[in-house]
């Protein structure tokens, strides 16, 4: 399968914030042929599409969400967190089939589609079902089920995640992989993290968990153990050695922000999440000052309340210029390369994801650069991380697969999705 | 003309977060006739519109922008204010034609009735265009010409400012109405003001103001005067017996606060364009809680990027949520009746526009409920202030007027707008 894009600007996210302004990119199977400026290459192709007035860029990548929350989205807002979470969201949560999982998963994956994002990296559980949906819409995911060390459910996640891992690992092509996910430091006593670390090993897992979300966290993980949360889970052992993606890392001492470097920790930046559940700011500029290469996530659609990473860059930047009280941090380039190129290396995907170059896998996005709201066009790069939103986005490829094309899904029936999310979301709260 | 909108949910900002799940709103001529629960009421219409899976709201109300400037959008982006002012901003601004700003007011307005805004407040210059574009669109738009109160413009501020409001004054049917626009007091000296005020008693035109946007501006205001600068503007008389829209109001006292609430100054808060431009986040809680009733703005497209107020709202919320560590601070009704019902009392037309009640204006706008990301539909006002976009604005009516249907914009020729934006564009940085 020989794909051509033709007649298009393209901004590869390969380390500069330079595009170009008319070119081309041939897609040769799930792979990236070449790419350049000017006619592109004589030859048969199965398809041509022509790029006139739009722009190529690598999927956004997103670094940390709970997809089937999608379900939940609206359900429980402007509560304190901890009313939002013991009285509204687990009760639900609770309540969850493996149907609905799979459901809530698609519907995340319609508006992760249809809003350019190609890869996510998800926590939850009934993993098997979110991998199905995974598997048949065609997308990219680093899957994780969520284990909490306390309680009867830890032995079973440690099972579950064996199984999982066995079953799952590589699969559709490689588009699926997965990960452990203990949840939390708080969550998952040193002991159980012990084992975690043990399974990480034995099955060459990397792992997913939550890091430093809140300031309360910060406070009983250093009462408890003596230590900040990221020093606790390094004097534990958890970095040495294995691919470690932290999660929300929002309170974070210097001391910490070099730890997460010296072990190149992925960190997933959740901007809005963090703004919405007054979880407070996470020490960025800093983290990319440091050599970190922070990337971004939307968390679940029930603390944002949507999986639309264009609104995560802007709001990155944004929240981090006026909390720095300066106007050139975060600028749209490296908002950009947060939502794709350091997806990709925090997820232990750099030389293969997050960019456009010959050799990497052929995922990327085709944005509509005629409205409105995306004119005049002096600065490209300012106005997708500025101005552009989620309906601009005509176009997916995914692993060499065009998904959407001219915003239609082509690999499973959108309203047949939405339907049924209606349809589980009126049978949770009973109606 | 009687226009029916049957079949649609009906948020009409009220006072309450309460809405209408299926119902009905009658237009007749320019006004809303009735609305309620139900059944429409039998009669001759000249447009039914159903609403099926659709909610109407009250049109967004942009209390502070500068609408000509979407030309210089993305011109100049992540620099100092200053160097971004001097260098840039300003030395593009100096080229510009009556033309040229009636074009780049025009792709404002196409901006702004995509995504749901009917009226603006706008401040700028040659605004005998900026008027036109407002007529011939069918947009709703308060307006005044930029008055710096040194230089040799001041005198010709002032004479084109009396001569602008005796001939646009109440035009277009009433959607076109005038204010003076004394820049801020640090580009305006107290005698310079004292004309101002003078000629808006004489004219009977409110004034819109930038004030305390900066703190660099806050604290020169204060060295030169011994006062800050709403104290300033207090005791210079500006505030008494006026209406009077202060946009910004980023740095403020308690005292100040007080100030505002108790001449009932407008404020129009901008979220985005503070945050952008790192000017620092505005007490819009303590303002809230005082009984003020903020507003919303975008400022220029140069500060945003964009013009769409959804984004806003959503800004609004998540800032002062992860600013207060609260997050119960402003609850969705709370950003939208900021975006809609306090943007009209701002600009002294509480009674007439912002809400959907009998006898008020009727400027309202048609959202499509459809998407991914708007599913499932546990909260309406969530999903609408949380998560969705410009383009699920499906249809806008100005002044009783469809002003876009099905997202086609019905009162002038979008496309040749953009064309002529986009050359003059080209024009401005001569390519």
């Amino acid at each position: 399968m020989r794909i051509l894009l033709d007649n298009i600007s393209i901004i590869p996210v390969s380390g500069s914030n330079s595009f170009i302004e008319k070119g081309y990119l041939l897609i040769e199977d799930v792979f990236i042929k070449e790419l350049g400026t000017g006619k592109a290459p004589e030859g048969e192709f199965d398809h041509i599409i022509d790029g006139e007035n739009q722009v190529l860029l690598p999927g956004f990548i997103n670094a940390h969400t709970h997809a089937a929350m999608t379900l939940l989205r609206g359900y429980a807002d402007d509560l304190p967190l901890m009313e939002w979470l013991e009285n509204k969201i687990w009760p639900l949560e609770a309540k969850l089939t493996p149907e609905d999982i799979y459901w809530g998963t698609m519907l995340a994956i319609v508006e992760m589609i249809k809003s350019g994002t190609t890869t996510f990296n998800d926590m939850y559980f009934c993993m098997d079902e979110v991998a199905r949906a995974v598997e048949l819409s065609g997308m990219r995911a680093v899957l994780a089920r969520g284990m909490v060390g306390v309680g009867p459910e830890s032995e079973q996640a440690i099972e579950d995640s064996r199984e999982l891992i066995g079953k799952w690992q590589g699969q559709a092509g490689g588009r699926i992989s997965f990960r452990l996910g203990p949840h939390a430091p708080y969550t998952c006593p040193p002991a159980y993290l012990e084992r975690v670390m043990q399974l990480s090993d034995e099955l060459q897992a990397g792992i997913h968990i939550h890091v430093a979300e809140t300031r309360v966290e910060y406070e009983d993980i250093l009462k408890q153990y003596g230590k900040t949360p990221v020093s606790h889970l390094e004097s534990l052992g958890l970095f040495q050695g294995r691919q470690v993606l932290a999660a929300h890392c929002v309170h974070l001492n210097e001391e910490e922000i070099g730890i997460l470097h010296q072990y190149q920790v992925g960190v997933a930046h959740n901007p809005e999440s963090n703004m919405k559940l007054a979880s407070g700011i996470a020490p960025v500029p800093r983290m990319l000052e440091s050599g970190i290469a922070v990337a971004l996530g939307t968390d679940g659609a029930s603390s944002n309340n949507n999986l639309d990473m264009l609104q995560e860059m802007r709001s990155s930047s944004f929240l981090h210029k006026v909390n720095t009280m300066d106007p050139m941090v975060l600028p749209a380039y490296q908002a950009l390369e947060m939502a794709t190129a350091n997806g990709a290396i925090s997820l232990g995907m750099g030389n293969e994801l997050g960019r456009l170059e010959p050799g990497y896998r052929a995922d990327m996005i085709i944005m509509n650069l005629k409205e409105a709201h995306m004119t005049p066009r002096y600065d490209l790069l300012a106005n997708i991380v500025y101005s552009a939103q989620a309906s601009d986005v005509n176009s997916v490829i995914i692993d060499g697969k065009i998904v959407m094309e001219n915003r239609e899904i082509k690999t499973f029936d959108e309203q047949e999705v939405l339907a049924k999310a209606r349809e589980t979301a009126r049978k949770l709260v009973g109606k």
